[in-house]
Formats: C-alpha cells, sequence, structure tokens
C-alpha cells in the first residue's frame, strides 16, 4: 500500500540489466583502451547534442545510457588512456570504480554522524598517515583536490599563527590588523595564489622565491626575504615546501625548509600532490626527507595514487588544529546522548564542506584489493619509465631535455643545430599539437627559461616503457618534418 | 608486448562478474530499504575491523566486497531509506549511481579541456537555469556542496564590490583596508559563518538580524543594522536571503530584499540549499519572488534534487563574476591553438578546485532519464506529506507543532498538560532517541524559542504519507510512556 517512489526505477529488472550491461561495456572499453585514439576533436553534431534543453519527460534509461556510449565516451579527456601523460591527471583505478558506485548508492553524507562510512574514512586516513610515515598523533581530512588542501591547510596556519591576543576567526583581518606573509619559490602551484588570495592575504603578500637551476627554491633569497618583510612590519605566516612542482617535478630542500620554519616560528606546508608518494619508495626517503615533520602536507590520491576524482588529503601534524579553524556548532547538529548524532568524530569540523560525499570507499576497495605494495611498484615503474625516457631523450641528439626530475615529470624538446628561438618554438607546439590532435599521446606542455617545452607527468598505471619509446619515435619524426616545413 | 598493467584487473572476467554481483544486490537492496532498520549501531566487532593497518598484499575483490556488504552496507547513515528526514540530506536517484559509476570509469577532470564531459556539465548548468527560472546570461558553476557555493559566491562578491581603487585579490583585506560586513538573518546556515570566517572578513562582520515568529528577517533592524554600520565607517558587503532555512524551512521576503540589496549597492545572494527547488511548483512561485533577480544562488541537488552526493550549484547573474574572483593563469595550463586544452570554457577559472570530479554526469542520467516533470511531482509530493504531518499534529492534543513551512520542513514536540520545560525536553529527546536508535525512523532535532523540537525535512522520494502517519503514532507511543515515567 505504499506507493512506488517516483524516481526509483519502475521496473527494477530493468534497472539490473543495465547495470549488467555497463559492467560489461566498461570490462570492454578498459580492456581495449590502447587500441583506441587518447583523444579525438567533438564533433559538431555531437556537440549540438549537449545544446538541446532541459529534458521535460523522461526515457528508458537504457536509452540515456546509449546517448551516453555514443556521444560522451568516445570523447573524453584521455587520461586512463595508457599515452596519456598530460598536467597531473591519474589514470584511474577500476576497481576503484566499484567503490564510487556503491558510495552513490549508499548515499552516506560523511560531515558527521555515527555510522560505518565515517569509520572508513577515519581508517582511510589513517592507512595514508602509514603509507607516508606520517606521525600517527596527526589528524586529516579527505578533500576534492589539493586546491582544497592547500585553503584548508592555510585556513589553519593563519588560525594557529595569529598573535594571541586577537580571536582571527571572529574578528577577521582587518580588525586584527595583521598583515600575513606566505612564503614559497616561484614553482609553486597556482592553487596557492588561489588559497593566498581567498583567505583575503592578498596575492601580493605570498613571496614566490628565486629557483636553482634545479629549480629548487633558493634558500638564501627565502632567508633575505623574510628578513626584509619582518623589518617592514609584516607577520610572516607559512612557508611552503614542493614535494613536486607541478612543472619539473623539483622537491625544494625540505629540510632545511623545515628547519627555518622552526627558527622563524611559521607553519610548514608541503605541497606533495602528487610527489608525496614517491614516499612509498624507500630509494626516495631521502629526497623528501624533512616531508613528514610538516604542520600539514598535501597529497591527492586522485593524482599519484591512481585513484579516480576526486580524493585528496590533507595531513596535519597537530590534532585539532583543523577543528581549531573550521568546527562550528548549531542547533540543527548538536550532538545527542545516544543514536546516530551521539559519534564524537565530526569531519565537517576540519574544513569547509558540510556534505561530504564518501570518497574513502574508493581508496578502501583499492588499497584492499591491491594492497599498497602494488601501488609503491606501479609509483616505481613510472619512476623508471620517466629515467628511460630522460636518457632516451639525451642520447638523441636532435632532442633536448630541459628538466628532469627523480620523481616522474620530465620536460624535453625538439631542436636541431642553429634554429631560432621561435621557430624552435613554432615547431614544439606543431609536435604537440600533432600528438594530440592525432590521438597518438597526449603529454601537455609548459615554458621553461621562455622556451617552450613538451611535458611528460606520469601518474599513469597503465603506461609502460615503450609507450615512451613510441613517444619519441613519433617527436623525432614530427620535428623533422616541422623543421623541413619552417626551412622551406 | 605490453606489461600488464598492474593495478588493473588481472582477470576481466572477475571483474565482470563481481559487477555484475554488486548490481543484482544494489537493486534488492534498493527495493527492500523498507524492510530494513533505517540506522543501527555498529556493532564493536565491526569497529575493530575498521581498525585494521594498511593492507601490505592485496585480496581477491570479491572479498573486499564481501567485507563491504557486512561491514558497511548494514551500518548507513540511513539516508536512502523511506523514513529518513534528518538534518537537509536527500535520497540518491538510483539510475544516478550508474553516471557516478561511469564518472569514475572514464575519470574525466573538469577544471579545462574541450572534450564532451565539459560540454555535458555546461548543459547541466544551463538546464539547472532553465528549471529554476534562472537568466540564461547568467553563469554557474557545480561544486560540492552549498558551503563551497557560499564561499565562492562571498568571493565573487567582494571582489565585485571592492571599491575600485583596489585590486583587492593582490592587496587582500589589510591592504586594502576595508572592513566588510554581511548581512541575513539569524537563522542563516553556519556555513555563512563559516565562509566569512575563511574570507578573512570576521564572525562578527556577519551581522545576524533578529527575525519575526515565522523566523523570517525582520527587515527593519536589517536597515537599522545597515545604517549604523555605514555611519560606523564600515563598508556593507553582500546581503544574504534565504529560500528555506535549515532549521524550519523559513523564506524570507526575497523581493524586499532583493530591493534593500539595490537601494543599498549590496550583493544579493540567496542561499537556496534545498529551497531553491520548490521553483519546479507553480505554487510557490510567489513565496520565492525575487529570488531569480539575485546575484548569486546556491541550490543543492543532493539535497531536494535528490541526487547522490555530492553536487551542488552556484548560479550568478552576471556572466564573468566568478572568473573575476577565480581565474588564474600559469604556463602549465595555458591554451594552445588547437587539441584538448584549446577549448574556451575553464570551470577552474570559476572557483577553487582545479581537479573536478564529473559531477555533472549523474545529474545529466537521472535529468535525461526521468524528466524534470518527475522531480516536480516528487517535490510536490514532499510539500503535500509535511502539510499533512503539521495537520496531523495540529489535531493531536498531545503533540504542539512548533514550526511549519510552505516547504518540507516541519518541528513538532510532544506536550502535556502541566508539563514543566525540562521534562518535555527529556521526554522529547527520549522520544528522538527511541525512533533512531530502534531504527523505526530518523528525524532530527533542532532548539527553537529554548525548546528541544523534533525536525522533520523531507528530501526523500521515497517517503509517502503513511511514513508520517507512523511517525506520529510512535511519537505519540513513546510520548506516553516516556511521560509516564518522568511523572513516577
Ligand atoms: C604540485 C601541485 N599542487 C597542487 C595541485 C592542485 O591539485 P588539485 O588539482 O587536486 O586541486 C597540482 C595539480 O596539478 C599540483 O601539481
Ligand atoms: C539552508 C542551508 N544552507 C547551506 C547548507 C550547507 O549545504 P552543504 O551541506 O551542501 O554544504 C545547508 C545544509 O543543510 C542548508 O540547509
Amino acid at each position: 500500500m505504499h506507493t512506488d517512489p517516483p524516481l526509483d526505477p519502475a521496473d527494477w529488472e530493468e534497472f539490473r540489466a543495465l547495470g549488467k550491461r555497463i559492467v560489461d561495456d566498461i570490462a570492454d572499453h578498459l580492456a581495449g583502451l590502447r587500441e583506441r585514439p587518447v583523444w579525438q576533436p567533438v564533433p559538431e553534431d555531437v556537440r549540438a547534442s549537449f545544446r538541446t534543453g532541459l529534458p521535460a519527460g523522461g526515457m528508458p534509461m537504457a536509452e540515456v545510457y546509449e546517448e551516453f556510449r555514443t556521444t560522451v565516451l568516445p570523447f573524453p579527456r584521455g587520461n586512463i588512456h595508457p599515452r596519456f601523460w598530460g598536467w597531473a591527471n591519474g589514470s584511474g583505478v577500476p576497481v576503484a570504480a566499484y567503490g564510487d558506485l556503491l558510495a552513490s548508492v549508499i548515499n552516506c553524507t560523511l560531515g558527521s554522524g555515527g555510522n560505518a562510512a565515517m569509520m572508513v574514512e577515519q581508517q582511510v586516513i589513517e592507512w595514508l598517515q602509514q603509507a607516508l610515515h606520517w606521525p600517527a598523533a596527526g589528524s586529516g581530512l579527505l578533500t576534492s583536490g589539493a586546491s582544497m588542501g592547500q585553503v584548508t591547510a592555510l585556513a589553519a596556519a593563519r588560525v594557529a599563527k595569529a598573535p594571541s591576543t586577537t580571536a582571527f576567526r571572529d574578528e577577521g583581518a582587518v580588525a586584527s590588523g595583521v598583515q600575513f606573509t606566505v612564503y614559497g619559490s616561484e614553482e609553486t602551484h597556482h592553487s596557492v595564489d588561489k588559497a593566498v588570495e581567498l583567505l583575503g592575504i592578498g596575492r601580493r603578500f605570498f613571496r614566490k622565491i628565486p629557483v636553482d637551476r634545479d629549480f629548487r627554491i633558493d634558500v638564501g633569497a627565502l632567508r633575505a626575504t623574510l628578513r626584509a618583510d619582518r623589518e617592514a612590519g609584516l607577520h610572516p605566516l607559512c612557508l611552503i615546501g614542493n614535494a613536486g612542482t607541478v612543472n619539473t617535478g623539483a622537491v625544494d630542500p625540505l629540510r632545511t625548509l623545515l628547519e627555518i620554519a622552526r627558527e622563524e616560528d611559521l607553519w610548514y606546508h608541503v605541497d606533495g600532490a602528487f610527489g608525496a608518494f614517491a614516499q612509498l619508495l624507500p630509494s626516495h626517503h631521502a629526497l623528501l626527507d624533512g616531508m613528514t615533520e610538516a604542520d600539514s602536507l598535501v597529497c591527492d590520491l586522485h593524482k599519484w595514487l591512481y585513484m579516480p576524482f576526486d580524493v585528496s588529503c590533507v595531513l596535519t601534524r597537530a590534532e585539532g588544529v583543523l577543528e581549531a579553524a573550521f568546527s562550528s556548532s548549531a542547533d540543527y547538529i548538536s550532538s545527542t546522548a545516544g543514536g546516530p548524532a551521539a559519534y564524537p568524530l565530526a569531519f565537517s569540523d576540519r574544513g569547509i564542506e558540510q556534505s561530504r560525499r564518501f570518497r574513502a570507499l574508493k581508496v578502501w576497495f583499492a588499497l584492499k584489493t591491491h594492497g599498497i605494495g602494488t601501488f609503491a611498484e606501479a609509483v616505481a615503474a613510472n619512476v623508471a619509465q620517466v629515467a628511460h625516457l630522460a636518457a632516451r631523450v639525451e642520447a638523441a641528439d636532435d632532442l633536448e631535455l630541459v628538466a628532469r626530475s627523480d620523481l616522474n615529470v620530465a620536460c624535453f624538446r625538439y631542436v636541431w643545430p642553429g634554429a631560432a628561438p621561435d621557430a624552435a618554438d613554432r615547431v614544439n607546439r606543431g609536435i604537440l599539437n600533432r600528438l594530440q590532435t592525432e590521438g597518438l599521446a597526449m603529454p601537455s606542455h609548459t615554458v621553461l627559461d621562455g622556451k617552450f617545452v613538451i611535458r611528460v607527468a606520469d601518474n599513469n598505471h597503465r603506461t609502460d616503457v615503450t609507450d615512451f619509446d613510441f613517444l619519441i619515435a613519433q617527436v623525432r619524426a614530427f620535428g623533422a618534418e616541422l623543421r623541413a616545413a619552417e626551412e622551406d
């Protein structure tokens, strides 16, 4: 005698059949990725289909899926393909997608409350602490990305370091009268600029310190800037160390920065958006030395832990610092003596989000299925692949290695004797364009020392070394063609 | 001759089989929700299973799923159950979960780039504009929740309204020397407090204006506060109108607030986290009159549009205001002449997030499958159900209706003649506790006029009126028992 819920399937058999069809298609699609172009442009008729108005009535779910299959699936960003190495996108562990499906079905929101989902999320944070050798006494929060993590960490820093006479959250910046400053190398990701702006600190008070030839922060310049700022009456707040810059994968001298932060009483934040996961490799502990003593760290599981978007984590050294910056109370979310609202943990007190998707479940699924050891192997393989690429670039006299890292990033370009700078840039733009638009491979680009370079960031568990052999061959072939055209 | 990707399934048949098993279980679980408790406590042995350390090696994916099925699935938050009406959680449209599965498989990140996912997200924003009668000339961004939406809207407001001599993003609050103030009723959701704090404005500069007996902002008090603040040399920035307060579902006089905002040159932001979707009903256009002329609006699709977490939208009246607050440039994300990076749209320029989950896909799936008409029916049904509940409460002499709304929220309590205030609170706490811990129904609570009240917020497409008849019967029965115990 209950009415049928209008938004549940009218026919559960139809729902089952479609789900099974989707599962089969997913398996086929993922197993056959190599046979597909990495990327292809969206044709005009498909674009037009995305301009149709709000659907008034419904249609069979299988038809909706068929539309997805023909208009969305063939025209993706490309990052699940074995030859995608653009920006810092991860590749996506398939079994994690089942975790995401189940998260959407059970549909828990992870702000607070006593239920298994909250416990799974807490467990995943603890696993990350263990994987990264982060102190167990610390705390953490899953966020949608490192960008949110930077905001969260800087907000915690500000509350922790505000002069004790000021209740910063209540007073705000103007009334407290303190001009904070933030420090990091000029290679720091622009999400830090955005965070500094959002907090009202002012972008110009994010002091971008020059880098050395290896794109690591110039410690002498940092010290000088700190001194000058203090003399000018500013209030240095936070020092940022990069464990893997986006451009080149450079790792700042993290322990030296830690020492400076302690001397200067600064909050020490490490951006390990992708690089933090090199900590899975004993070979890289020396490189990252100092990272795990920071006050906060961001790491993107959707980058170099290959998780589907979105899931990132901000870890803090001290317990309670996130709550100090974000906890709030209201009658409608107050706790009760027993029942679901009696649980002591509230993730919504650790950041901006009140409603929170159950991001941990996919991580839980993937870590249990594969074990952290397999993730470490994949990370090690990416490091080796990029080292292989770099070696091959160095061995070729028509290629120049412009930057390489001990992580998973390398930047290179096609060169020839006597090439004018703008001709070289044109040719390299042309090479990248052909690689991408022909769907062959998808590095991205950046500009280093004024040069346009092809940039590979290998957060891809599907790549193997032969993919980079293929890349090298294509770059050289396209380079030769485009250079010849330049010289005509 | 390619190596097998270490994090892809070793055996795709195993992956298929598990996927199909999951699909069957999902259908059984969702079709059988009524037979289950709404909520139950997590037993100690299950809790212990969430304290095990980081898995070193892997295990068969079917065993991981089995663990999920026995330790996570039975102990959820409860919000997909037909008798859950706590906080403002939505119920989750099943077909949308397939959208989320596919989003995790194709794993596009929606910052920028030319691909179908970007076009789907743009289309979903346009659909929302149409559904809510929002001006087509405006802009929008999907976010993880209304909390992020408030932050995003306030950041846009600040940049738009900063005195023209100041480049706010660059200078920040202290150097620009302007103390902004924000206005909204004292019933405004605490996410606005958090946003104001995060932006460095200072919580005490969020002026909480008293409400009338219907929990709507007192316009006279608002005007007086504005006047006093201007006289004190403060800089009024933003006025917030509530289209559905969290406590009681009250709707502020939105057009009057719009007029005040225009007179006073304030940014007008409407929090329609759930209430905005009443706009789907012609019967409610008068109540929401003025909403669609605001400068910005947040609406949570994971609340009263029943989408799985997370998906929310911030809409702006003017194009470009989000970009003015958030756009940034860097060599590594610069565009190219052709290919994937040539696409002109960049959602990452409209907010904090750089990596962005493909939240739009589940919405696209659900809106195409069911049509907006079916969503409107579900919203109308919730309104009617809550009206039915309110009428039954009013008709019962042992129940008091403390607040009701024209939306989907009602607050009531068990009463008896001569009840002492703290005895009444104890009894109502006891009733709620029994409802929740016995898994019978899940309202939440709040405090109104100093009284502990049982609060129903019906964002649930699975509820029908008989569920509220059941609730009434339980509350009366438990109330009688607990009152008797009080009187012993
Ligand atoms: C070093 C670094 N930090 C921060 C970010 C921002 O991360 P997200 O896209 O998850 O917000 C990135 C993204 O590429 C990055 O490479
Ligand atoms: C009126 C109102 N505004 C804002 C929010 C915050 O929304 P979210 O949880 O999506 O961040 C809520 C959540 O309950 C709400 O009811």
